[in-house]
């Protein structure tokens, strides 16, 4: 049994950790900390942990670090980067969950996240934990910087072609839709029930903190420096990312092979489902999983170049969080991926 | 006091009407038709309507045609053609929120309606009735042809600068998410409680109706032959459509000089207002009301051509049907076009 | 014009009043409170007062009270009762929709809110703003208590029937079924929209502060000494309150009889609609207004006593608070009673 | 491996069977019908079988009989009788989802359903399939009539007291609160999104058919024949119940011993829990669960005879309908009675 701990599990990507891994057969959670709830059950916090006998601890790094080989990390950015640095120094493995280690470039972190980034060495060690991008570097990794939930849709959205010639890597737009889950737990008037019910905003247009993440990893793929536009929008529901991105392309590239090109791209792989010919992704069938469902349009419509349009859902809190860390964790040990991950979506 | 009928009532377009016309002080409603509840009362469909001794009726044109001087259509496409030609034939006014005479070209209703229009000439003599696009046309028109409600939005949206030379016309994306009333109120398993929900899709992409619309007033107000991308989104919401429209810029120019332009353009209307620098608009803060707000953002970080963002807020059931045929009878009538549409919007 | 100022104003009851107020033709805002926003302007807060130049200024009362002759106060229960009393000192008239003065005993209110009535004396003054039950005594009150929103709901329920000897005054149960915004507008995780939405939970039983203030009342109209069973619940909605009220009957009353006193005691109010045998109230049929619904139901299946089931909806921000402020409003100045309080539900 | 079919497998209660069914290690699902949707693959319609290889077929007994040694139906109520009595002739297990063989009386059923029963013989040997009441006589069950969902959360609420002696069976109020899931997936207005969204309303007050089926159970607990009130309102969610239950007590009872009446009561049971002092069960705590959350209040300031009341919550689609359905089978075939029914909840 491999011994994990949870550092900052009161919210929601904490508490979705948590309900996976004590679920898992090769797993034991040897400790979870939270500041403001130490001391009390887990289960009195999750429901879903009821069963549990574990307790919230306070966050002291030299007495948990004898306690597990593991360390989940779902505290804020820039609190995570010390403590990921002390995990490292003392031999153990981490998977943060925060943005401090998801960047390569130390001046991109700071021009974003307006502080600078105190471990650059630590950077170059960091694997950007996207299993469908880097199962390799994942499996030997000792520290992943787990993937932001828009760039998760977004990356896997366009993958499968960004690198190719018929692609204008200059003109892509991301319209991202995301549940209320993404703003987290802690209580603030803009996430408020009557706040954000039945209404829809946009929010960050051209300056949130998810652009260069995608930027960084599109352009790892394709080869070339490219920037995108990245435009994310308020739901009223409580989990899901809906992704709608638009590509110029260059030639006149077929649907019927771009399909096949997604297909292929992911045929060996457990988490992610490209739909059938005109079949419309919604969040509702990802609900709860660790899918990310494709679907690929194109405007055949317009004179001159065309415009491939890509959808993409996830469940924000899994695949966008929570469960695409266990798939890393399960990569890292050799455990078979989809261990503790088949959960069907519930409908409705 | 002008005398009106409503014909198709007992949807939510035709019980918004209802709502508002019972408050006009200028008019007086003699007669609603729905054949499926002809001869019960309109206040047991509509509570808001409660204290009307309206009934609904079946729809016999040649009885109904001496009630009244100005008839609402709400009736299905190609249902409301022959009704708009008989009541044209009879001299009356009509304002149909069908799309059967939105389109100029008979060609074009025909390759996207699937169906022949019978009465091209009434084609040309229907006015497209966006009051911010055709006041002049409107006050003078016979038959207004309702705009569609994703149309009112994305229109909005481009009209202060889609006829600018730093705008490049053939790059436009319009994103639009709506509330659910957009699909009616006749049931329907995709609209059903449990199916949209906490979740949000994609649908008819590449190849909604309201393509055409939109790209018709566009070519018109830009004075070029234009084609866009139209996404919708089905939202869990009850109304509302909130548009983020992208559109390449060819040269240089300014935000400031940009928001300058939405305000310059919009001044003088009561009923579109352009926020602040850097404001959000959400649905909710237009709903129960008649107002579309506008927000522009611009991409500064990009290389090459800019990126203009503009995010466009109506509520699809006022601006994008009901209240927006009131405001064209206002103008039609010469009656102060705020009459009736002052309501503002409820919050939370 | 009659000069009013809102002291509170930030919160979602002081919205709705401003909304109310800014429309009144009798009514000038001259001012309005909030410590955190002042010197923002309210156009900011709500959109739906955006033509207003009013902003928020901090509650200063000696630089206030010369400048309204009738104060709203939307302030928490314990801080309204200084402010009450020095206004009226200063010969000032308030409408307090806290719950200051609601409770003609103060060893009641210490009973309940924990805390000593300082202003005893002003008690006696105050008349609980319900009109439906004292329309007289508001006519000529200085201070105004406005009933809570649970009370209005349940008061109304039974008010026409729980004098009579048919009716078992010891058998009251009131289960009902809240929307968030009664929780108001600060942040707090319980109200935060993904702890609520897509979920029911019970909360506060038989402790809810709203308890004593029906018992208060129905014991006054029914002349007895009586206690009830209160038990509201939380929604996933913005707005409305259902109350399901039973209670059990002596006799062999008929439904149809029973109905009759509930038509004729409502017969001359303008503000609550007994609907007719059968037909169920729903929240969304009263938003945005100003009504409440009641429906009755008999269970004629049981044998021995009898239960009369009685349905009523208000939305609680209205009916529940601010739009019956300005009800009383009305009352007190002469008013019609219904001016500015006639807006019909928006549906869907 | 058991061989399982699913007859009327389209809607929502079948589409939960055959997830958990899919996921069960001991079962093979080998047929699942559907009249509309037959030739097409469940996998169009449930992505959560995407996986599976299963068509809808139509149903045909003849031909099906032979598939499947238990068979699982969702059918309507009436056209399920039939079925039942020729499977059950051809020496078939059956578990009926629909009311036909839950009231042990044919005169009862006749009175609720407006129509005969046709295999009165039959209902004999049918078992009510509420396994924390009846868990010895389904072990041993051929026919398991599974039962409806209001009446799980009601019976279960007051199974540990209802024949003690301090318990006022006369007296008992049951007030739920149930997501829309429970009206099915057919196409009807009242269940529309727009319809139902945001607000609350009751319905068939004094006249639900689940009336007789509580009064059944809780009659054969007590002993004795008592009668219920029961009131169900629709919520704008997609699954849960949550039922306040009310009932007088005769003596002086304390909370602490009849909390401890609950847990002892449910101490051996694994998906009953009843849960603190004071901590009140949300429907989100069991979505997607066979839980059944429990909590017990005491209006201690009454005087005379006290209420007790009993909140409980439940998934209505699982253990108000499909895990029930599995967790019966699981004790008919004696595998562990928690096999395939483990899921804790998602949160948020």
């Amino acid at each position: 049994m491999l011994k994990v701990a949870i550092l900052g599990g009161s919210g929601y990507t904490g508490g979705e950790l948590l309900r996976i891994l004590l679920q898992h057969p090769h797993i034991k959670v040897t400790a979870i900390t939270s500041e403001r709830l130490s001391c009390s059950s887990v289960s009195d916090t999750f429901l879903h942990s009821r069963d549990s006998a574990l307790k919230f601890e306070k966050l002291n790094i030299s007495k948990l670090k004898s306690k597990a080989d593991l360390f989940f990390l779902c505290l804020p950015h820039k609190t995570s980067q010390s403590i990921v640095a002390k995990l490292s120094k003392a031999g153990k493995k981490v998977i943060d969950l925060s943005a401090d280690f998801r960047l390569k470039s130390a001046k991109t972190y700071q021009d974003w996240y307006a502080t600078r980034h105190i471990y650059p060495a630590l950077l170059k060690k960091a694997v950007y934990g996207l299993p469908e991008i880097h199962r390799e570097e994942i499996s030997n990794a000792s520290i992943i910087a787990n993937p932001g939930c828009y760039p998760t849709s977004a990356i896997l959205a366009l993958a499968p072609v960004i690198g190719k010639k018929f692609v204008d890597t200059d003109s892509i737009v991301i319209d991202s839709k995301s549940g209320v889950s993404g703003a987290g737990r802690n209580p603030a008037q803009p996430f408020m029930f009557c706040e954000v019910n039945d209404s829809v905003k946009a929010y960050a247009l051209t300056t949130h903190r998810h652009t260069p993440e995608i930027e960084q990893e599109l352009s790892g793929i394709s080869n070339t420096k490219l920037k995108v536009i990245f435009s994310p929008h308020l739901m009223p529901m409580d989990r899901g990312i809906l992704s709608t991105t638009y590509v110029s392309l260059k030639g006149s590239t077929q649907l019927a092979s771009i399909q096949k090109m997604y297909r292929d791209y992911y045929k060996n792989e457990p988490f992610v489902r490209v739909l059938g010919d005109g079949v419309y992704p919604a969040t509702k069938s990802v609900k709860g999983t660790n899918y990310c469902d494709i679907s690929v349009f194109l405007d055949k419509r317009k004179p001159g170049p065309k415009k491939l349009i890509i959808v993409s859902v996830i469940d924000n809190l899994l695949k966008g969080a929570s469960s695409q860390a266990v798939q890393n964790m399960n990569i890292m040990y050799g455990f078979d991926e989809t261990t503790g991950l088949k959960t069907p979506a519930l409908f409705p």
